[in-house]
């Protein structure tokens, strides 16, 4: 049985603002539970279906709370509940600039779509990329699309907010590498690639933005075929983060 | 001015059922509607504001009203509606099998999610593969939700819906080769591919079904990073698909 209170709060927790003031974010369904938990997530919270408590226990910093299917509707954000509702500490990751020059690393520049930033954290682990920078504009992580979405990815990879200007002066100060793709720039296929170094993902919309551009050190191109094709409209961001991580791990 | 009975046969148009008896679709937005209309498509009906008008003329066999936002409001399905809705043709496109011969094409076995569908004909279209064909029981490219997603491709392709035995026994008797990821396969990166043939993208949660796998001829991986990671889960659909038309589209 859940108090108004407990399920104003857990309503609360779909707005960015409370989820920061919290540092809890909220998890739905079995599997992406299992995930996170067993990614090492710190959970502080579970409201299920009875049957969920036979084959998930938990010690007593966990608050635990048997809940109906129409108690679950109440406070569930899908369209259809699944058996488990749960809150999640935001983990907060060190950063090591000195760690990113022998690795590959991404920078999101503003990307709004839930669906396309889970897309992208799920490509970025398939492919070996621990660490993924985002700009302050960039949806949050923690948003419940996002969660949905990334499918476990969130609790094995480091995700950072970051002030871009700041960000990207560290980042020079060190010599790394800048990738960006654009419309026009080195065939990336044929390109030298180095195997470390930032690859920036632009806005849906306008691409990578000016403030960026300005640090990127390797304009890449993925050509479309046959080359300069003409109506050809653009190519979503998660498909070309993912042509240029495979390019990437290709050469290696 | 809409009459009542307008406005439910544009309802009417949501489901897959009547799209298929009316031989229409629904298309909104000012860019989506230029890009289907100068791709060709046949538009037979615009509702749209007074504006839109000043910059669009059109023939007598295009039935055409000035409509308020309020009316719009009324029969639009974005949650922010644009300034026109209007309804195009279904294109019936020739299938020549033949053609298939000297091409790349795909084959979608169920994809479900219309986002996905959108993400595949716009990658599709950007490695110049002219061709789509689906199981039925794949997402409607028609549905409302893809026409948006697809930003256009959807006017300079062909898709198909096929029965799936009839279709690949044709591509067999033609010794077309058929190639799809599967998580044991060949190195897509080392394999050899010939530049023509089927990519077999499968359903989100099941993959390639049971149907299609015996009519593979080439089984191919996109290798995960650092290889045989642990703890990696899988390639979003639309991504596994633009990673393997890349791959083959870099050898050329």
């Amino acid at each position: 049985m859940l108090s108004k209170n407990k399920i104003k709060f857990i309503h609360s927790l779909k707005l960015k603002k409370y989820r920061d003031i919290q540092g809890l974010f909220i998890v739905e369904g079995r599997k992406t539970f299992e995930e996170l938990f067993e990614g090492g997530l710190k959970v502080v919270f579970v409201a299920a279906l009875p049957l969920f408590f036979d084959t998930h226990q938990f010690d007593s910093s966990v608050e635990t709370t048997e809940i109906s299917n129409e108690e679950l509707r109440k406070i569930s954000l899908l369209v259809t509940p699944a058996d488990v509702l749960a809150l999640f500490e935001i983990p907060k990751p060190s950063m090591n600039f000195d760690e990113l020059k022998t690795q590959l690393s991404l920078f999101l520049d503003d990307i709004q779509n839930p669906g396309n930033l889970g897309t992208i954290l799920r490509t970025a682990e398939w492919f070996g990329i621990k660490n993924v920078f985002c700009s302050p504009a960039t949806v949050d992580i923690y948003n419940p699309k996002v969660v949905q979405a990334t499918m476990g990815a969130i609790a094995r990879m480091n995700v950072f907010y970051v002030e871009e200007e700041i960000f990207f002066t560290e980042i020079r100060n060190r010599n790394l590498p800048v990738f960006g793709a654009f419309l026009e720039g080195e065939n990336i296929y044929s390109a030298i690639l180095e195997n470390a170094g930032i690859i920036v993902l632009g806005n849906e919309g306008s691409g990578i933005s000016a403030k960026i551009e300005k640090f990127v050190s390797q304009r890449l191109l993925i050509p479309s075929y046959p080359q300069n094709a003409e109506s050809v409209e653009s190519l979503n961001v998660a498909v070309a983060g993912a042509i240029i991580c495979s390019e990437f791990r290709r050469r290696n």
